[in-house]
């Protein structure tokens, strides 16, 4: 029996990356459908549950993907309500790359640094690689600070985490001004940048002059990158004594664990791929 | 040389359903299209015939589906009277699973009871499942009542079963009261219920106290379904004497016609698989 | 590691006829999109060239079509304006079969008369199919003339061809009128007739008459044919001692050098496959 793959995408054309993915996964038939929406899935879901007998489930599985990563989390919450007793299959969600980049992040990390008690700042915490990477963190034990130009949005990621992660501790910083930055950078010893393209976030300066770092990530692939003299391939590269990673660093790791995410889907019909598992799977290679 | 099969859905999404049971019967390459019209069907057409030789052209064919059977009966039309002289691939129209799920209802009711005389009343017997149903058991020789809720619609049913059959009768009933329904009811043997989703056309009472009654179909998946007493998962249940039959009951056999029905589209390049020829390979199995 | 072909089409539905070369040349998937536009291209691309390490590029390829010749050029040049350093893959472009059939068209006409100065006329040389006709006999040394309704269109198309092939000579001529026709015909020894369908632009009894006329070809598929007494299926075949081609007799070339031009993308990831390639590759065969 093949083993299908079924993309929802929540953008207009399927993205070409996560077919590649899929392919290189081992997936045998790939089904792709751009602008999936809650309202338009239903249909589709009940195709992919009706189809194949329950025992046969495992050979059909989900892939949400798409830019825009709150439209992805709608449409797996819609996803999961649709299936009912064994008539479900396998999910993974990543739109944006969300899941796996962040897990490769913390990953590269990891190994250089215990994260248990680790103190941690995330800058611009609050888009969706930030919020995952603080997410993973929060749960591997470490003191994580999202940061965020201001206190208040910061202070809706770390509500968020710790409501997924059962009151964990969060904390939010200011990151706005040149003060705020310098405070919330004391003392850490990681720190991961997951701004838009194009913004330095902290500067080289900056960088070099905390004592406590040990690793700095930065996940932007486009110069000016967020964080100053990282360079995109930079792979634990050593400047001023810190540890580096740019994006390109930490891509390797993160088409693997996108890989074996997919893979993984299709030993049992009942998985939800988010955040804590494919980080769980990025651990385990 | 690969197995092509060219879904042309009318919907704006193509099924997953239909999508997985292609693959599932053997198709090496399955291209979908949703939206598909009689206005844009035609370039897709061009592309089905002339690009393999007339000796090759078995390995390419089509499948029309899609919610609205009106829609792909209209997109047969137009793929039939696109082809010409050899130049034509073999083409299944199955929109909403009608033609397989009425295929495997008859079958059903086959089993146990010789078609031949048969007296059958078809509950909403002019939706397009309903009328496949009427139209299967009136060329194998029963005496077929369509039910509808008045007989003005039904007798349109019977109309267009009669002008395919070459004038066979078919007796439109009404089935709007309870009057009707008792009289409509009366001397059956086999009833199929064929409604929407959730009406329930014949009651548990009423469907008891038909003695001539030996079989007993309900096509609906969701609760309440359309004939009193009966189970979605029932397959020759003996309910009071009669032998019920559920949805999923059903599911199995419209499932093994529907692959069947894909894989025989390539053992030549001239055929149309609908209504009469889909039960054929039915029987045949 | 599985071949991929992404085929981006400007059309809203991606062609059929091109999927179906696709998967007779070998292609192991194929991503189909339709509606493409140099807006939305870039993200499709960048999943193409950032998925796969360098050296394995050569196993992802693009094939760009769709009925608009000056939409997928349009497409082509922002495709190859996306790619930057190593990180491209091979691309080939024959929106509706214009290189391809173009090739064939010479590669017909070579068989009975040396390219190099022959004197050659295009009837509606400034269409697609015509404008690169003319460019690969006039890059072959012939002597070529672009026939056009008005000399003016003729000379925007000549001008193009020049500018391809540094400051070639091809010469634009009107066709407008019975006598310009006949002073664009004196003298050729080939004539390829690239028109839209259904318009007669020679006459048997004007095309008999040409005394230095060796091969004729006829590019269109549907009556009236182009050339008057050309019949769809002639394949070099004798009329009042002139070598005649239809369309048909032009496929089964234009089939092979499409199918060998994809099969060639994956041989390293670098290549674009536009006109002069196409034709060279038709000459390989």
């Amino acid at each position: 029996m093949r083993k299908i793959l079924i993309q929802l995408d929540t953008d207009p054309q399927p993205s070409v990356f996560d077919r590649v993915v899929a392919i290189d996964s081992g997936v045998d038939e790939l089904f792709s459908y751009g602008g999936v929406t809650p309202e338009n899935v239903v249909g589709l879901i009940h195709g992919a549950i009706f189809t194949r007998g329950v025992p046969d489930l495992k050979n059909t599985a989900i892939f949400i993907g798409g830019s825009n990563v709150a439209a992805g989390e709608q449409l797996l919450a819609k996803v999961q309500k649709t299936f009912f007793g064994p008539m479900r299959v396998s999910t993974m969600m990543d739109s944006n790359g969300s899941n796996t980049t962040a897990a490769a992040a913390v990953l590269a990390c990891r190994k250089h640094v215990p994260l248990t008690g680790a103190s941690v700042l995330i800058l611009a915490g609050t888009g969706p690689v930030g919020h995952r990477a603080a997410q993973i963190l929060t749960a591997e034990g470490a003191e994580v600070r999202v940061g965020s130009r201001t206190r208040d949005k910061a202070e809706q990621t770390c509500f968020a985490i710790a409501k997924v992660l059962c009151a964990a501790r969060v904390i939010p910083v200011a990151t706005g001004t040149d003060a705020e930055l310098g405070e919330a950078c004391d003392g850490v010893s990681l720190i991961i940048a997951a701004g838009a393209a194009g913004i330095e976030l902290l500067s080289a300066e900056l960088r070099a002059s905390l004592k406590s770092l040990r690793v700095a990530v930065d996940l932007n692939a486009v110069p000016p990158l967020g964080i100053g003299g990282i360079e995109v391939m930079d792979k634990a590269k050593d400047r001023d004594g810190q540890l580096c990673y740019g994006a390109i660093g930490i891509g390797g790791t993160k088409m693997k664990i996108h890989r074996a995410a997919v893979a993984r889907l299709f030993e049992s019909n009942d998985q939800v791929l988010d955040t804590a598992a494919i980080y769980a799977i990025g651990q385990s290679l």
